[in-house]
């Protein structure tokens, strides 16, 4: 249906899963833009933990997403038509678009993307809120330093897999917490760190005791719940906590896992802290420089898992959750 | 029996609530100074929080008492013998002298303290670790700065009463914790603190909306459990939570209940931070100083819970665990 706009919409708040009836398949005009606007086309949505969050009702770092809206979600696509000073029919951009093929933007909050230099995916993952993520994160929030060791949860996955090679970039030890063998060996042998730890494994609290003998410096915690507890247990002094995520625990029906090894931050003079990117807007442009530097020096790997079909995004979503995506989760909604 | 020196040396790790079988009573005879040492009279003895944690077995910020031991406690006391260059019979000092009435010492960790200028248990209090846990605590780890809310749990004990008379100091708002109306009262009444909350009260949960209801910029705990939890939900954004101690978790036999809104850490950028006085043991100078000046200005008030007899150190113990202590609890252990 050439000329239409697919999207999904937000139909009920979930409990636990997001399943098929907390959605709504429309297929919408494409929208024509008025003065003020753009309209570009969808090529990827991104698919994040953080937007189980955004589902949900609440006070939170961002306003959650309405009944009867357009799935928010970070897209990267080409503007199609625009009466906005400064973007133009043929530019690249990446923006928060929705899970949709086209979307109206009026610029907030929309950069400029160069495809030449790295594939356009990639601005959804390590040159895009993933990367920054890590980024700040690591060396913002976690103050990482040489001779470190840094801790993952989520290692193979689209923040994880960067905070471990930017903490071998600093001169860090890096180890990681990742589900599976195969995401291990990756994790090792690709993206080169020290040592990585499969939380699947029956062996998984006796493994960890060597990778970890000189304890942590740094946990950066994706995925709360008992692994958090497990980390605090080892934390040196003065280590920092970041708290980035906690994706075991989004899906919860029950009440949130409290880590009770919290009091060990008293023992050890150590912190934990949180913070969400958007924290660090105005500092995006260092970021996205560094990345695109150590990428462009071949020091940063980006690995993009992609699903096709916007039809298919309630389920694609799933595979986060389950832990079956290899890399930053992508959907492609264009149509060839 | 003159001449002899009582003394509590720990008997047996406790389970829970430390019991009567956990001590041994010990009259042992006073010892002799011998070269770089010497003897202390202790007249009041320091009971305090950290103790139970001083009696459990594992890794922590210091060693755990041995069993036979004597049970280490802060105390200030009279010297009666000295072969130390800088100590001599007659001067006033506070050290951790221990559950007994003579103490042997090389003068490791020993101020010399001025019994003119406060009441000697004053140096056990207000100007002694206390004073220093909420000075640094509450400027360093939680950098209160002026026109911030700063809550305050264990508000009528020795380190809650003054973290929030120096929360005032600073010009920030103090709302307390305290269990019961007197407790209360005298916080607010006596301390000048803005606001005081009686945990102990059905109508607790309702009564904290009014005092925070523009939320809490730093959170300095000293009980943990579920009011931990209660402040969390209340954090405002770039929030500092001190966790100084948790005394409603020392006597579990149970697991330590774990904070389940620490993620509320993440949504609000704020950080949970650990300490123990004795990293800022280079510093004590300085924090003595502002103590004692602000002491000494009318601008800050100690309250004492004095018991007396060196016997009943186990009862007089538990009452820091109670509640029943209204003040820093202290034990005379010099006998008239």
């Amino acid at each position: 249906m050439p000329g239409m706009n697919k999207q999904y919409r937000l139909a009920a708040r979930p409990v636990g899963l997001p399943k098929a009836s907390d959605w709504e398949f429309v297929e919408a005009e494409v929208p024509v833009a008025g003065d003020g606007q753009m309209l570009v086309k969808n090529h990827y949505v991104s698919l994040d933990p953080a937007m189980r969050g955004w589902m949900n009702e609440g006070r939170s770092y961002i306003a959650p997403v309405g009944i009867g809206d357009v799935m928010r979600a970070g897209a990267v696509g080409e503007v199609v038509a625009s009466n906005l000073p400064g973007f133009a029919a043929g530019d690249f951009v990446s923006g928060t678009f929705g899970i949709q093929q086209y979307a109206l933007s009026d610029g907030q909050g929309v950069s400029k993307i160069d495809p030449s230099l790295a594939p356009l995916e990639t601005y959804l993952g390590g040159l895009g809120m993933p990367g920054l993520t890590a980024y700040f994160g690591l060396l913002d929030v976690g103050a990482v330093k040489e001779g470190d060791t840094v801790l993952v949860s989520g290692a193979a996955g689209a923040v994880g897999s960067l905070v471990g090679q930017i903490a071998k970039i600093k001169g860090a030890r890096a180890v990681g917490i990742a589900g599976g063998a195969d995401k291990c060996a990756y994790v090792v042998d690709e993206l080169g760190f020290d040592a990585c730890l499969d939380y699947k494994s029956e062996t998984f609290l006796k493994d960890l005791k060597e990778p970890l003998k000189s304890g942590i410096d740094v946990y950066f915690d994706n995925v709360g719940g008992e692994i958090l507890d497990i980390a605090l247990a080892r934390i040196n002094r003065h280590a920092r906590i970041v708290i980035c995520g906690a994706i075991s625990q989004y899906n919860n029906t029950t009440p949130m896992y409290g880590p009770r090894n919290y009091i060990n931050l008293l023992v050890h003079h150590a912190r934990m802290e949180g913070f969400v990117v958007f924290d660090y807007v105005s500092r995006y442009a260092e970021g996205v420089k560094a990345l695109a530097g150590w990428y462009g020096d071949g020091k940063l790997q980006f690995r993009t898992h992609m699903e096709t079909g916007i039809e298919n995004f309630p389920d694609v979503l799933l595979k986060l959750f389950s832990g079956e995506n290899f890399g930053k989760l992508v959907l492609k909604v264009i149509e060839d």
